[in-house]
């Protein structure tokens, strides 16, 4: 009836009913289907760290996030703690008011800097504080028209079936309004907190914490997800702090002796068993429970909506432990293999790498059938591009000529570990050496292209790096047949797990941020991947480059010829890659010549799209579109040109809009081609060619790692050399930095002793 | 009177009201001394994305800064937009409310999905809004103990004499008793808005904009400081999001012409324009005003506070126009003048060293006076540690092997840039190098040592590097002479702007976020140092160590004499270095044997604090201190000691407890010891020779840049080539990737050709 509508003050938007699950999920990625919620919020979250007023930003915050959840059409509900720090605030502002007025009457002073305030008892506290806190609630949770209503209870009312039928057909009833019901302890009520006792038999709530309150209830409504907010991070193996103690992402009621639980915390009933305790309770009760830190602050803008959509954020609770490992179990199973792997002979490397190369052509049979899979289920959901299902698509010839790569790999890369750079005697009898090591624990994302995979297994075999490949779900079959030849191949030399492919579950987010697990991730696919994956890992080096706007600079003194097939081929011969050009920068006097006349006559027949740069434009008196920016990347039959006086010009140009990747003079003048290949900084750079040379392949480092615009580590088109680092190696004889001393014995030779010079890449023509 | 103290809801906690200023502060650094602060929120501040609710999150975090600007006694003002978008919300719920009842009773449906809400009158809703907003700033600031008080006026007030004299003393009275005043304007009453009339004339405050009321009363209640944030960065000197648009950090009312205007924003009166114009009207009255943004997430928890801290948000509005350029401008300049220095002859590099090493003793006198001023103010206010004094000075030898330090540099660094490190002819007449370039621009931050300024300079003179240096204040007047010098040496090829020396009253943090405009960070100094430059470089790459946890392991076929030499140097050489010995691991064989004894009674006489591991703790029966953890950096006359089973155990532990620095074994088995130095994975590994040793002087890489425990680019003790990259040049006669194609007439060739070998560091025995 309307009369309730009004009263109740509810939007009259409801929504369904209905839940997704009766049981809790079993992993991460299921919680986004959760449709009843109850936020937990612990007292450490919803007060200020002295305890005495509340965290007003983390609240606004988590109702936003709420809110937002609720317009999603989820079912939310929030156990809060929090009344008694609000109150305490309030009681201690009128005992100061009250003692000041006392003190005023009686002696006039009014300096009360140090009048001392009297212990304020919790339940006092918690009562006083109540109606404010519920004012504060509201008032928030209005600016995202939702509507809040107060419940308070104690964990007795569990235990009269009568009140529990009443509370839950409350609280129904809220939700079915729409309602956020907001539940808090009746704290005034309640009697005195025995610690321990909780869930175990006669059963209190003690006012500090209220996690079993909180999983009680979720398992009475029957709710999907329980998050419980306090000042952890989630559940660690061993106490935080201690040296081995590692975050779970993933807990099983069956781990539960691999647990050593700390001291508790100095809230003492709300440690961390009775959390776990709460959360396995409502685990078996069918609902899902997420523990984590919601005072964080990098995380709490996000904390909630973060977990609802499946990352990584503290500790998730399963029923359903699933038959792998996790990617933090992957990564260190990886790095171990990836030692022994790197402990191998060179020719043990390349054993291994030839023996993938035999199975892609002998076993592939089952990966076209893999393929065939993918291939029709990326047709049927009709979600790819024709573009990327032919770079999904496999088949015998492009197994062959892969095949043929890495037996090219595996000859090319024979003494990559292991090399020594440079060897020095430092002394008498102390012999120092550079040597060449890999990197350690790779990981490689790619987009659709199943055939990364191989090509991507034997550059880190050979280079002796441990890998975790994560590949799309559109190559989720062929993938997985990949990976298992490139195991068969690493078991030969028993370093199977030297190479792991990360389920399709994961999120590349989660990924980048297993600092001090992964040295270096190295995006393959489009440039949006590799943006977003620069921005997601920030202490995780990337090798990549995002941008590639390259220009081709044509000098007065350039020849015909030259300027228009280099301008043709950078252009037109693959628009899309980062490599193509995207500004063409022209000598002023061309403008007038035939030779401008032929450039533009080509784009025209190439049907590339023109735009003026600024000074271009001023020079025509009918001018194609001018450029929005001059830092464009077309990455299409698009490009800019732009005029120059002269060639310092085009430098000062390239070095203000460019990407610092490829960039090109087309010019007889030698003197001014040496220039401009000195001047100019960019990774590539240029004379008389097409900047669509600036690649692996093409510039013969046999098989390609990527391109890289950063400036250090690896430049330019990278091959196995960015796979690999150093290390140094010192031989003595008991010698001390003592001994050279001005009282010492020694003094230093620094000798350099010559070492065997190895042709990089000893590839030979293909 | 009492009363009124009790009316007014203050707290008693009143401070001295001493204005610290009377007119605008001339560099940021100064805001800390802000008494008086007016922060002006604009409506974008204070409302959400969609304009019909408030932006809880932000308001609360801006609560909180000025609660605890407040608490440091400084007098806070708030003037708020807000009221419009409060009461849209509230308006617009009542509305829908009375809509519903009415359809409701004349059709009986309630499905009121579509419902149409009228356009709401923004007067009204500024009238039904602003007690909301008020109680919702006093609810916020109550829980800071802070009390509030509410300001409503127009423009107009300030016009008549008496209402502004009003108006000031009841500010006044409020800010004596340390009440919030919150200021808003009178939208209720207010004429309807005239565009670009503000500040000009007739005067009327438009609704969305208060910007000039803002600067209006913050030089009417002659504030210190004005704060106005909206949801631009702050000024820019072209139109925002165009190619050359460039944030501001300083604006000073003489650089007005150099500014262009975009169009307006979507507020129109908001317009960047007049937020200038009152920004200088202020500042003309004696208030120095920074704007910024208040809606970026990211910065939003401290924008306030960092503005005041003198940290480089939005742009400030200085009167005072400093003498020299702005670190920007410096960082320009020396980018320009280091590409000028890269492609000088290597000879010439030379000359600007051996020039600076000549400087150095012919003009000592000035240095060591230089020098003597600093270490007389170090002195006289006594903040410096005897060991950091002995740092600071500088004595005539000192100079001498400094200079003679700069010539070896310049002998070590001949061909340091432009060294061809690989060529390969990709095809006939296609050749293509790899030649060795500077990384460019170097930010080097440096503490109390000053010689390190001409080390650092001769490092990237060499290799042609620009470079920008930033000291200690306490070596001010000798890093300026030193700097000098430098500049002098660099004049003689014109390149004086390479190396330029940052202000000391740039903050460390700010510099480290100058991405896209410096490449490398080389912090050298304490560990502490290099933490927090790591933590605040986040996007540029820091080439240094944090930590230092270096083992010894001694084998069971260890030496004895060896053991105890190498244990010795190890740990007591130098304790507070990084390649010291923090851990000590036995092999258990060891424990009952007179070569441990020996090994604890040498420690014990040289007074080495023993921390005893969990495993060696359960050998003894009368155990020293277990470790707190086996990560523990010493860094002093104290060590661990842990016992292992075998090699390979002493290769797990490091694994897992080292820092990847440097460790080593001490054994006279050849097979153990290269089975050791083969799988310890760490920058350096040592055999029978102390850890000392991993040293870039000692190495022999000549001038030591710092030691990397990083992975990518340098690793270990890092010489010249840390501050190198490289560049592909390619020179064709205009070859095209088609050439090569299917339908092609080429072929690639990947011919490597020889390069000429150069001894890499050809330094001689020193």
């Amino acid at each position: 009836n309307n009369y309730q509508l009004i009263w109740s003050n509810v939007p009259f938007f409801t929504v369904p009913l209905a839940r997704a699950h009766g049981k809790s999920f079993a992993h991460r990625s299921e919680l986004r289907q959760a449709k009843r919620i109850v936020v937990k919020l612990g007292s450490a979250v919803v007060t200020r760290g002295d305890e005495c007023g509340l965290a007003l930003g983390r609240l606004a915050s988590i109702v936003e996030q709420v809110a937002v959840l609720q317009n999603q059409c989820r079912e939310m509900m929030i156990v809060t703690s929090g009344a008694v720090a609000f109150g305490k605030q309030r009681l201690r502002h009128e005992i100061l008011l009250s003692q000041s007025v006392r003190q005023a009457l009686h002696s006039g002073q009014n300096q009360l800097k140090d009048m001392s305030l009297p212990v304020l008892e919790a339940r006092a506290c918690a009562a006083a504080g109540q109606s404010g806190l519920m004012a504060l609630y509201e008032a928030m949770f209005t600016q995202y028209s939702t509507c809040t209503a107060q419940i308070l209870v104690t964990n007795l009312d569990f235990h009269d079936d009568q009140k529990r039928r009443n509370l839950n057909s409350t609280l129904h009833e809220l939700l079915r309004m729409n309602i956020v019901p907001i539940i808090n302890t009746n704290d005034a009520v309640v009697p005195p907190p025995e610690p321990n006792s909780d869930l175990q038999g006669v059963n209190v709530i003690s006012i500090k914490d209220n996690d079993s309150l909180a999983a009680r209830l979720a398992v009475e409504m029957r709710a999907d997800l329980l998050i419980a907010l306090s000042d952890v991070e989630g559940l660690y193996d061993s106490p935080p702090g201690s040296d081995d103690a590692k975050l779970l992402d993933t807990f099983y009621p069956g781990d539960q002796h691999s647990i050593t639980y700390g001291t508790k915390s100095r809230v003492g009933i709300g440690g961390m068993e009775a959390k776990v305790k709460a959360a396995l309770w409502a685990l078996q009760g069918g609902t899902s429970v997420v523990i984590a830190n919601g005072t964080h602050p990098k995380v709490t803008g996000h904390v909630i909506t973060d977990i609802v959509e499946g990352k990584k954020v503290g500790t998730f609770f399963s029923e359903v432990k699933p038959a792998g490992p996790t990617v933090e179990q992957q990564t260190e199973m990886a790095r171990s293999a990836g030692r022994t792997l790197a402990s191998l002979e060179s020719e043990q490397r390349s054993d291994i790498i030839c023996t993938l190369a035999d199975l892609l052509t002998e076993r592939k049979d089952e990966i076209l059938s893999a393929n065939k899979k993918d291939m029709e289920h990326a047709v049927s959901t009709g979600r790819l591009s024709p573009a990327m299902l032919k770079r999904l698509s496999l088949s015998s010839s492009k197994l062959n000529s892969l095949s043929i790569g890495l037996r090219q790999i595996a000859v090319s890369s024979q003494d990559s570990v292991g090399r020594v750079l440079r060897r020095t005697r430092v002394a008498n009898k102390l012999e120092l050496e550079q040597i060449t090591v890999p990197i350690g624990v790779l990981l490689v994302i790619f987009e659709s292209r199943p055939d990364c995979l191989p090509q991507v297994s034997a550059l880190a075999i050979a280079s002796g790096n441990a890998l975790l490949l994560k590949g799309g779900k559109e190559a989720a079959n062929t993938n997985r047949i990949l990976h298992e030849l490139a195991q068969e191949a690493l078991s030969i030399h028993g370093v199977n797990d030297a190479i792991q492919l990360v389920s399709t579950r994961e999120e590349v987010e989660d990924l980048c941020r297993l600092e001090k697990m992964i040295d270096l991730i190295i995006p393959r696919g489009s440039s949006q991947l590799v943006r977003d994956i620069q921005r997601a890992a920030k202490s995780i080096p990337v090798l990549g480059h995002s941008e590639g706007i390259c220009h081709v600079y044509v000098d007065h003194e350039a020849s015909v010829d030259k300027a228009i097939k280099i301008i043709r081929d950078s252009k037109c011969d693959y628009p899309a890659a980062c490599n193509a050009m995207e500004t063409l920068l022209v000598h002023r006097d061309l403008l007038r010549t035939p030779l401008f006349d032929q450039i533009i006559d080509m784009m025209r027949t190439e049907h590339v799209k023109i735009h003026a740069g600024p000074k271009f434009a001023s020079y025509l008196t009918f001018s194609p579109s001018e450029v929005k920016s001059l830092r464009t990347e077309y990455g299409d039959l698009e490009c800019c040109i732009e005029v120059v006086d002269s060639m310092l010009e085009a430098v000062d140009h390239i070095h203000k809009y460019g990407s610092s990747h490829t960039d090109v003079i087309v010019t007889e003048n030698e003197d001014t081609a040496e220039q401009f290949l000195q001047q100019l900084d960019s990774a590539c750079v240029f004379w008389n060619a097409s900047s669509r040379f600036a690649d692996g392949y093409r510039f013969g480092l046999g098989a390609e790692v990527g391109i890289s615009t950063a400036r250090i580590h690896a430049r330019g088109p990278v091959g196995l050399e960015g796979l690999l680092t150093t290390k140094w190696v010192l031989r003595g004889e008991g010698h001390t930095a003592a001994d050279f001393s001005e009282q010492g014995s020694m003094t230093y030779l620094h000798e350099n002793l010559p070492v065997a010079q190895v042709l990089p890449g000893r590839r030979t023509t293909s």
